[in-house]
């Protein structure tokens, strides 16, 4: 069965063309800059690929270019459109409605078009790529995958906020998390690797940084909450602050709300620590001397740490902790700092082992080390695939 | 040598005489609603108490009251008010210039004055009752005693923001702590009981709530941060919330700033969950199956869970946990709630130890848990007249 995945941003689409259950990529590629003079359009298989810089006005344009280029009877890799058994659509909030992975509706695109208040970079995007892949691909069934889905198990206890409950109920404000995808795809494959994995903690460290407590495959906690905004220090993102601040730079130092966000969103984490939001650069100045490089790794290592100890109180126990994405899976610099003095949790990893760079499941703690570690390469297009292959079948 | 305590609220003063180092409390009362026709004026010895009701219109007539008491020819305790050597005073935020107990001169006012942009509510009061002391008591010292001040140990990677350093550098925003004088006293208590005492987390749970990670006797992490706004789950206040959904308060549902700071400063917490902000009243509720206060409660118990799990990180370790202050000193209910299912830590507590009230300090974990539960009733009056008295004698 051939699946298109798309990821519609807000001036991108990235897409993957997959068989499944075979977990083939026959190509994949992306459109970003979607609206401007210069749009990069990438396309790749295994024996060719396109690359090109042409005007993309609109995601209709973009999304049609995609099915040219599939459908280009010299490097394309389908004959026609009907090939395409389903197109899977990653939405990012899929708000308190969807638990799973859902095939489009009307009704469906309503709730998606709701939630967009809750997601107003996204879900609008989303939309969008929907609405036009309906058009092109439309013998293909649509399907839904959301970001927010996997957290949808975490407990009343820890998705509410202490705030006025009318608040919630009216207004639907609470702990939504993000990044579900990549936490479900890895806890599952942790899951299988190891002997004792009830109770695990994955750490997805990206562009977007989160952790979620995963008890007997569910999510019972995340640190993402109503928004990608909060919990562990990221590229450009403050993370968890003091909402105090907040009042404070407006109130006394004459921000408006907007530029407050603007700063905690755009200008904070690695990047207002250190000048660069490139981890890799600051893993190279640290190393140089830079304070400010070294004391940002710290920081961040710090709250990861913190949360490692909180979630564990969540799991009242811990089998494993798991890094995932980016920078969890190639910084071995930031996962010895996480992994340091965390003994008392029975963490201990073995140089060596995490050194080694590898696109397979690893385990880099040492033989008897009470809580394993691993390092677990996610795959969010499989698992989207995957999800929408499972939905059809089953 | 007979110390007086002193602590100016925005409307009220609480004081307490005291011999020291006897320990011995001479006197204690309070005023409060200043400005306001009816004052409760209150003065307290073993041997005499008076209760009025008087106008009070300014903390120079309280304190002018409170010497008039304590001069009185029948129920009074002093002769003169040069008697008193020292008066102590409680100010909240000392910010990063006071990490001990200082001496008060122009420049430490002047210091007192200027952090009042960080705590309007207090300095504020704090420097009108130092004014009106150094009046009246002009032949004492005056000595402050900040409620920061025990948390100067936090180190930067603790304190510090994920937010653009001239925010810290230029504009003094960091964790600073608070409720530092009770931490400070009950982690020493702590200390003086315990066999193994070097990892300590100290749960203060009173009308502010806010827990410390203690290190060989210093803070090294505290849940209060800029504020007292932040945190744990108070009667009135939010503690922890995602940022962003100040924003969206602001953005979507067309809130002011400061509409949402009074939001999350007094009409959240257990009071935003529950309709009481009364942990007694909460309780009782819960106990006769009100959904909303059962919930207030485990979601309460939840983050200090957390926060237990978060600081066991950061020590590295955990020897002993300790409940103090109004709810944790008398609450068995949220002991019970916060200590059950944290064997993992070593946390057991013995359900007929946790029922016991008492003045003295307890232990209400298992003989063999590895883990120490204890219950310490704090003082924070006894705290500063020490701090005050140690300071004058070295």
């Amino acid at each position: 069965m051939k699946i298109l995945i798309i990821n519609s941003g807000s001036s991108s689409i990235k897409y993957q063309l997959m068989v499944m259950p075979e977990n083939e990529v026959i190509c994949s590629g992306m459109i970003d800059r979607i609206g401007l003079e210069t749009s990069n359009v990438t396309f790749k298989t295994t024996e060719n690929s396109i690359e090109a810089i042409v005007p993309v006005a609109t995601h209709k344009e973009g999304l049609q270019k995609v099915a040219e280029m599939l459908l280009d009877t010299e490097k394309g890799v389908i004959k026609s459109t009907s090939e395409i058994t389903a197109v899977g659509h990653r939405v990012v909030h899929g708000g308190s409605y969807f638990s799973d992975t859902t095939i489009i509706s009307d009704e469906v695109k309503a709730k998606i078009k709701e939630l967009s208040e809750l997601a107003p970079l996204h879900n609008p995007a989303h939309l969008v790529g929907i609405n036009v892949a309906e058009e092109i691909f439309s013998e293909a069934r649509q399907v839904a995958v959301f970001d927010t889905a996997f957290h949808q198990t975490i407990p009343v206890e820890a998705y509410k906020y202490a705030i006025p409950n009318y608040l919630l109920t009216e207004n639907k404000v609470r702990v939504y998390g993000f990044h579900g995808t990549s936490h479900k795809y890895v806890s599952e494959q942790a899951i299988n690797y190891l002997e004792n994995n009830s109770r695990i903690i994955t750490i997805h460290l990206g562009n977007g940084c989160s952790m979620a407590a995963v008890k007997d495959g569910k999510s019972i906690d995340t640190t993402m909450g109503f928004s990608p905004a909060n919990g562990l220090i990221m590229g450009t993102r403050a993370g968890d602050i003091d909402q105090s601040v907040i009042f404070y730079l407006i109130k006394n130092l004459g921000y408006t709300a907007d530029e407050v966000n603007a700063i905690l969103l755009k200008q904070s984490g690695m990047l207002g620590l250190t000048g660069y939001s490139d981890l890799r650069d600051i893993e190279s100045e640290a190393e140089k001397g830079n304070k400010d490089c070294q004391l940002a790794l710290l920081m961040n290592a710090y709250r990861i740490k913190k949360f490692i100890g909180s979630y564990a109180a969540a799991l009242n126990g811990l089998d494993a902790i798991v890094f995932t994405a980016g920078i969890g899976e190639n910084s071995s610099y930031m996962r010895k700092l996480v992994c340091t003095d965390l003994d008392y949790f029975g963490i201990e990893i073995e140089d060596e082992k995490n050194q080694i760079r590898s696109k397979e499941i690893r385990e880099i703690s040492k033989p008897d080390s009470k809580t394993k570690v691993l390092v677990v390469p996610t795959d969010e297009e499989f698992e989207i695939a995957n999800q929408v292959y499972q939905l059809l079948v089953s």
